[in-house]
């Protein structure tokens, strides 16, 4: 039970920290009968409430006064001198319900909107999700708790309207170089359909699209913004972060991240509620398959599209699926401003092949569920509207209503001043570009912190080199990163050649990567 | 890998948390290329080093200086003034092994050390420590990993070394009321066995062993004080936290407790590891079974037996297990004050026959294994010395060697001023005494951090009641504990009195608990 511990008056500290917290003095802590780390709700005068820890320490140095952070005082509107009421919290509900879930046990609708309503109030925190997460690991859900789950995720964060029907495709991400976004936005807003899209930031991988688009224009939007945006070129590509949608997906994989997990249900949900939550009712779903992605294989992948299939038909939303050749980078570019130069020279002139077809495809998709294009053709129209120049007039427009520069060129894009550079150190076929190690060493490099930090390949799956030849660029804004990439790069095998002799004894294949590099400033 | 950082002053700051916190001003911060929540390590000029985690805040006056939380300081010995170098801490190791275990495979000595050794060194946290909770509790582990995580625990703490082979009696715990140990220790003791038990505060029951002592003498003491009072007495009941004893466990349960986790590879390696610590070589472990306890079953309480018994055969401890009844709470009286006195009266001349008849039989086996008794004659001579008031007198003797009171009465211990009354609503006989039901009650009337407070049962099972009988009373030192106990007691059934009719219709037993209660001051 919730339990009132007496008035105080507040002064803000700024602290950065996504914990909430409130300091008081050991005598005023003994006086309200509360312990350190004790979790407490504070209410302002008007009524807001928050969840916050509460630490006893020194450095208050008034009685019946508590140093709130920043982050706190601005979630209910307190500023130094205003005085709140302190109560004791009660215990989360939420708390029985994930160990029922331990436990193996399925949970209701009511159960899981009670964690999830817990995790974005701030009653329960990093702890208590690794082992929500963990228990849904293991444990799994089935389709009505996905449901709950996903309904649960979209009910507590905003939700915007528009007044036309709304558009989206999503990628489930895994596979480096990906973005396609940037192409299949101004592609289908060129042919007039809305699509709202929001983003994420990269967690684990070199570069997110948000992080690409924030290369070329802002991409952090409040609500109105947003709309107006979309409601004036038909198009957005903005971080979904500053706008609160689903915002337990946000709390949970930061917990998450810790230890690398993205269980299904939760990555489905969490999708799901996002696109919810901007109206969207058609969707379009990436799923890359292949080593290195998060799905391994085709058939796994098909799984996964299933569900949303599933989970979209329960939710109004109609969803296609895309299950897309994963097993190697898509482009040549990794890192946020490389990718922004390959997506913006793709728009204006021509790009790699494996980009237009991936992201002609998928934006033929949407044109043919907007009734754009007949089905089978949308693929077609999509080609014709990026070859005509319309999806990259479409970008500029968006990229000018995003505050950015519409004219940049793609070589005026700076990158990395520090570079090195990898040869073939044999004759050969390349048998392997390796997600994973280019992924690493792009993020090793800098990116998608250090913006201008990636790696251009020169090579893919199938090509056949000569020795000496180029095959890898590493950029990097910072000498010692650029050190920590090499490292990382000599510990990896980015790019498998099989040398071509008939016959080695013992017959095997020659596995080798690079055995030379130039290292220049 | 670890990246120093640059040298800075410190300012010490009070601030009770588990964590260890640096507060750094924004500039400092950018010019250090540090990020907020970052994992850092602090080294002192004599080369002490403590993980961290830094935070920019503005309550840093000074420019290069940094605040430090004073659990930091102490650990490595530094104060006001003090310069430190400051390090970007690496990604710890220990989280590719967590997450080899969360994936399902076994893991080998090396890593699972490694896991332990960051968890004590608090490289990783409480988010990561629940994770690696999780990952036991549903991969396991099996003997080889077992051992190796009771040797890593044992390894990295405290280990303390006696004169003469050394005794001690385990509980795995779960029944409340059972203060056996206040009987054990001193008998055998008597007997001139060395028994130097530690013992754990209550973290989710009514009292632990070293809360109900607490209320005769001192707990707390460090290594050479606790090695001294068990060279004058033979015996000694302390708080084992204090001894740094396989420090890995408190922290681990730490973060268990907040989802009420106790995986069984986890509990049987902390408990090992930490008899181990004392030099332990004969232990016999009470393993109560029944409802409410934490094995539910004889069958599962064997099992664990035998894990125990497999585990001392590898590490040298012979290891002896009593499937103990542990379906209702042993003696009369739960909570720490209302439990000193029942064990101190049965000392003293007499007490409940489940007490007195568990401490005989476990302390029994001990005299057994040390040789003072033949083999089937150990709970006799259990039961003479306890006759003869030599345990007694060797408990005044371990209570005065702890700073106590030696000659302190039963009734002299004070309980909680406030209390409630419950009567027998019809005739009948107790069917059922509730573990859950009687911790519950006694955890909301305060205990055990409110020593005085507490529960007595005047029924246990197959006691014949008639209608109006006092069945139990609940003690409270505050008044708004006493109506949270009353609280709990509505909601639950400690005791189940079933009424004798000879039939009913519809054929079913009448379960029925408590009509009326009176509350005096």
């Amino acid at each position: 039970m919730e339990e009132e511990k007496g008035i105080v008056k507040i002064k803000v500290f700024d602290l950065e920290t996504d914990e909430k917290i409130v300091l008081i003095r050991r005598d005023d802590a003994e006086k309200l009968d509360l312990k350190s780390q004790d979790k407490i709700i504070l209410q302002s005068k008007e009524g807001k409430r928050v969840y916050a820890t509460i630490y006893i320490s020194n450095v208050v140095e008034e009685k019946n006064l508590v140093l709130v952070s920043n982050n706190l005082a601005a979630e209910i509107d307190i500023k130094d001198g205003d005085k709140v009421k302190i109560s004791l919290a009660p215990i989360p509900k939420s708390i029985q319900y994930i160990k029922k879930k331990i436990s193996g046990q399925k949970l209701d609708a009511n159960e899981i909107y009670q964690i999830i309503r817990d995790i974005v109030d701030g009653h329960i925190g990093p702890v208590e999700i690794m082992g929500y997460t963990l228990a849904v690991n293991y444990v799994e859900m089935d389709m009505d708790e996905i449901e709950a789950l996903t309904r649960a995720m979209y009910e507590t964060g905003n939700i915007i309207e528009f007044d036309a029907p709304t558009y989206d495709k999503h990628s489930i991400g895994g596979v480096p170089g990906n973005k396609v976004s940037l192409l299949i936005v101004p592609i289908v807003a060129a042919a007039g359909l809305l699509i709202p899209k929001t983003s994420s930031k990269a967690i684990t991988s070199p570069t997110g699209t948000a992080d690409t688009m924030e290369v070329l224009a802002d991409v952090e939007f409040d609500v109105d913004e947003f709309k107006e945006i979309v409601s004036k070129t038909g198009g957005a590509i903005v971080w979904g972060g500053k706008l609160e949608l689903a915002p337990a997906d946000d709390i949970i994989i930061r917990a998450e991240r810790t230890l690398g997990l993205d269980p299904i249900p939760q990555m489905i949900a969490s999708i799901m509620a996002k696109k919810m939550a901007t109206g969207i009712k058609h969707l379009v779903l990436d799923i890359p398959a292949g080593v290195g992605t998060k799905m391994t294989t085709v058939e796994e992948a098909t799984n996964i599209g299933r569900l949303f299939i599933e989970l979209g038909d329960r939710l109004g939303v109609r969803v296609q699926c895309g299950v897309t050749y994963g097993a190697q980078p898509v482009g040549h570019a990794v890192g946020p401003a490389l990718e922004a130069r390959e997506a913006l020279q793709a728009l204006i002139k021509d790009g790699p092949a494996s980009l237009i077809e991936k992201a002609t495809s998928l934006a033929g998709i949407l044109l043919e569920m907007g009734g754009k294009a007949p089905i089978g053709y949308g693929y077609a129209l999509a080609k014709e509207i990026l070859r005509k120049g319309d999806a990259y007039s479409k970008m500029k427009e968006i990229i000018e209503a995003q505050g950015g520069d519409p004219d940049v060129k793609p070589d005026e894009i700076p990158v990395g001043e520090y570079h090195y550079e990898v040869y073939a150190p044999v004759d050969g076929f390349v048998t392997d570009v390796s997600n994973i190690a280019v992924s690493a060493i792009a993020r090793a490099a800098g990116a998608p912190k250090d913006r201008g930090a990636g790696i251009i390949l020169h090579v893919k799956r199938g090509h056949k080199v000569t020795k000496g030849d180029k095959i890898l660029d590493i950029y990097a804004e910072r000498s010692t990163r650029l050190q920590d990439a090499v490292g990382v790069l000599h510990s990896t095998r980015p790019i498998i050649i099989e040398g071509m002799l008939l016959k080695t004894i013992p017959e095997r294949p020659i596995y080798t990567y690079f055995s030379q590099g130039s290292s220049s400033e």
